[in-house]
C-alpha cells in the first residue's frame, strides 16, 4: 500500500514555518512498513489543493493531508476533500458537544460561530476524536478503493492523534499489522555503528533494520509484519537480542519516546544519586537538557555556570594555578570543575564542559570546536577531549550530548 | 515569475531528517517577491524524478532542486534534469580543479572515482561555485523558456550559495530587483501585532509588508521592487520609519542576522553592564540563549540554576519565610531570586525564572504553564506573572523569550 503525504497551509509555501509534520509521519510511516513516494505543500487554495488531492489519489492508494482544519474561511482541508470523494458536509453531533466541552474547560469566553465550521464532517466519515485541540481528524473512504485521511497541523494535536488512532487504523488496512521497536545506541558514531550492522541490514526480509542518525546517537528502528503483536514480537526479539551482543551497554533504551537525559535521569533515580553541572562554554544548555527530563527535579538540586575564570573559582574552587598553567580550556580545569561543582552541590555526580565554541577565541593550539568534558562520580574524575568541527550551535549541541554519554558511561560501570 | 520547489533525498520520504532547506528557500523566495504555490518531497528514484520536474515545468516557470548532486550512484538530480532538458553531460575543467583543490585542502586521502562525477555538467549549465563542499550548483535554461536551479542539500552548502549567487540571479530575470528588510518587533502578542499594521498591509502595493510569528516575537519583511538598491531603499525608508512610529522602541534590529538576544547583549555592551540568571524551571535554558551570542562573554560571567528551594536560599539568599509564604513559584521569590544574583555575582542586571513548566507539578492554585520573571536592575526589581498553555518544552522556550524581553524593557528605559 502506498501513502502520499499533502501538508496545506501557506505559511508553509512562504517558509514561515519548518515543516516538522512532514517529517514526523514519514518517519511513522516508514516504521508502519507503508511505502510513501511523495510528499507535496500546497496553499490555503481552493484549486491548487483540489488538483493536489487529485494527483495524489491517482498515483497513491491512501493520501495523509495535514493541516487547514481550523475554524477560519482560509481553512479548506475538509471542504476540498469533500468535494473530490463527492461527499456533503453534515453537522456531526458528538463533534459539536466536544467543542463547546472542549472550550468550557480551556477558554470559554473564546468560542465563535466559526467554531461550529469544526462540527461538520464529510457524510459518511470517521470522525477521529482531538484530545488536544478542536479539529477533530477524519477517514473518508471513496468509492475507488482510496482512502483520504485529514489531520489538524498543530503538532501538538497531531502527534498524539496520529499514534493514538492513525497508526493502529494504518496495521488494520494490511494484511498482517506492522509491528516496530527503537533501540537507541550512544557513546559510538553514526559510520562505526552502521558498519557494525552491515551484515545484519544487507541480510534483512522479516524484521527489517533501519539506522537513524541523530546528534551524537544512533537510532536502530526493528520493523515486523506479522498478524498480531505477539508474533511480531516474537520476530523482532532475536534481531534487538543481536543488537544488544553487538552493541551491549551502549544501548540506552528500546522504548520509542525515552531520550537520554530521560534514561540518565532514571539511572540516577535507580541509584539515589543526584547530579550538578558546571558549564562554561555550554553556558546552561546542558543543565537544560537534563531538566528536559519531567522527573529532573528528584536527581537536580543546583547547577552553575561559570563563563568567567573569577567564577570559576569562586563558584567551583578551581584553583588560580590550575587555570594560569593550563587554561581555562583544559583537561586539568574540566576536572577541577566537576569536582568543585559536586563539593557545592554536595552531589553524587557533576559534569563540566568547558570549550570553544567559536566562531572566534580559537588559536592554532587550541582551535574553535575544542571541548574538554570532566565526569565527577564518587570520588573519581574522568575528563575526555574532543574536537567538533560545526558552526557554535552545532559544537555547543554536541557538547551536550557527549557529555551526558560520558555520565551515563561512567554510571553504568558502577 | 512562479518557483516550484523539489527537494531530492530518500531520506526526507523516510523522516530521516526534517527538511530544513524547503522552509529557508521558500522563505527567501518570498523575499525576493517571487511566488511560490507548490514544495515537493521525492526520493532518489529516477522515473518519480523526472515525472516530478516535468509536472514542476508544466506549472511554474522556475524549479529549483535541491540534493541529489552528491557522488553516488544514488544521486540523480543532475542526471535526471539534464534528461529533460535534452542535454548531455560534458566535464567542466574548472569544477574538476576545484574539487581537487577542495580535497587537498579539507582531506586529501579520500578522494574517489566517484568524486569526478561531481564535475560533469549538463552541457550549456551554468556553474556556481560551492565553497562549502565539492558539489557545483547549476543552472539550465530550456528551449521553453523555463529554468531550472540545482543546488546542493547540505544546509551549510546551500545556504550561502543561495544568498550569494541565486538571490542575486533570481532579482536579475524580474524586470526590477526585489529588496527586502526585517524589521524584528518583541514585547508584543501576535496578533495585536498584525492588527496594529492591518491597514498598512491592505494598503502595501510596493512597498509590500509580511508579518513572520516566531516564539515570543514578530518580524515584518518589507519589501520593495525597484531597478536598484538605492531606490528600493527610498521605497522601504517610509514604511520603516512608519513601523517605529507605531511600534516604537519595541523594535530591536532592523538587521536580517541580528537576534533578540545578539540584541540585548548589544545594549549591555553599551551601557558598560554585567547580567547574570538565575534559574528554576528553565534549567539553564536562558543562560544558554543568552550565550547563543558570540560576544555573551563581555557581559555575562557567571550563573546559577536553583532547582531546589535550598539551593535558592544557599546560592541566591531567598529567605525561607518567602518559600514558605509564597511558594517557590511566586513573585516573591523570582524578585528575590534576581536581586540575589546580582548580588551573588555581583552584576549590573539580573533574571529570574520560576514556575511550572509541567506536564505534572500543577495544581488549581499554581496550574501548569505558570512562570514568574524577575529582573533586577541597578537596585530596581520588576517581576512578571505569565501563564504559557503550551507543553513542557514551549513554556520553557516562551518563559526565556519574556524573560529577555523584560530584561530588554527595562535597558532601553535606563
Amino acid at each position: 500500500m502506498t501513502v502520499e503525504l499533502i501538508s496545506v497551509g501557506t505559511e508553509i509555501l512562504l517558509g514561515n514555518i519548518v515543516n516538522t509534520n512532514a517529517a514526523f509521519l514519514a518517519e511513522r510511516i516508514a516504521a508502519l512498513g507503508l511505502s510513501c513516494y511523495h510528499q507535496s505543500a500546497v496553499g490555503d487554495n481552493e484549486e491548487r489543493l483540489e488538483d493536489a488531492i487529485r494527483l495524489a489519489l491517482s498515483r497513491s492508494d491512501l493520501v495523509i493531508l495535514s493541516g487547514g482544519l481550523g475554524p477560519t474561511k482560509d481553512d479548506l482541508t475538509k471542504e476540498v476533500t469533500a468535494k473530490v470523494f463527492g461527499k456533503k458536509l453534515v453537522e456531526d453531533a458528538h463533534t459539536k458537544e466536544r467543542i463547546q466541552a472542549y472550550f468550557e474547560r480551556i477558554h470559554s469566553s473564546k468560542i465563535t460561530s466559526n467554531n461550529w465550521k469544526q462540527a461538520l464532517i464529510p457524510e459518511g466519515a470517521t470522525v477521529v476524536e482531538n484530545h488536544n485541540g478542536t479539529a477533530p481528524g477524519l477517514i473518508l473512504d471513496g468509492e475507488n478503493g482510496k482512502t483520504a485521511i485529514l489531520l489538524p497541523g498543530p503538532p501538538n494535536e497531531i502527534k498524539p492523534m496520529f499514534e493514538r488512532d492513525i497508526a493502529p487504523f494504518l496495521n488494520r488496512l494490511q494484511p498482517e499489522g506492522i509491528y516496530s521497536k527503537m533501540v537507541k545506541v550512544c557513546s559510538i558514531g553514526e559510520s562505526r555503528a552502521e558498519t557494525m550492522v552491515a551484515d545484519l541490514m544487507d541480510a534483512q526480509t522479516n524484521p527489517t533494520l533501519a539506522p537513524y542518525a541523530k546528534t551524537g546517537e544512533v537510532h536502530f528502528r526493528v520493523t515486523a509484519a506479522a498478524e498480531d503483536e505477539e508474533t511480531a514480537d516474537a520476530l523482532m526479539e532475536p534481531m534487538v537480542k543481536e543488537l544488544y551482543e553487538r552493541f551491549g551497554d551502549k544501548i540506552y533504551t528500546t522504548e520509542e519516546e525515552v531520550t537520554l537525559e530521560e534514561a540518565i535521569v532514571e539511572l540516577l533515580k535507580e541509584k539515589s544519586m543526584t547530579v550538578t553541572t558546571a558549564e562554561s562554554c555550554t553556558g546552561g544548555l546542558l543543565a537544560g537538557r537534563i531538566m528536559n527530563a519531567a522527573g529532573a527535579s528528584a536527581v537536580y538540586n543546583e547547577g552553575y555556570i561559570t563563563y568567567s575564570n573569577d567564577s570559576k573559582e569562586k563558584l567551583l574552587g578551581v584553583s588560580g594555578d590550575t587555570l594560569e598553567k593550563y587554561g581555562a580550556v583544559s583537561a586539568e580545569t574540566a576536572a577541577e570543575m566537576a569536582r568543585g561543582a559536586a563539593n557545592a552541590a554536595g552531589a553524587d555526580a557533576a559534569l563540566s564542559v568547558t570549550g570553544i565554541a567559536g566562531p572566534d577565541g580559537g588559536s592554532k593550539e587550541k582551535p574553535v570546536g575544542l571541548v574538554y568534558v570532566g565526569c565527577f562520580v564518587k570520588g573519581r574524575v574522568r575528563t575526555e577531549e574532543f574536537l567538533f568541527t560545526g558552526n557554535r550551535e552545532k559544537n555547543r549541541d554536541y557538547a551536550v550530548v557527549r557529555a551526558l554519554t560520558v555520565l551515563r558511561e561512567e554510571l553504568i560501570c558502577l
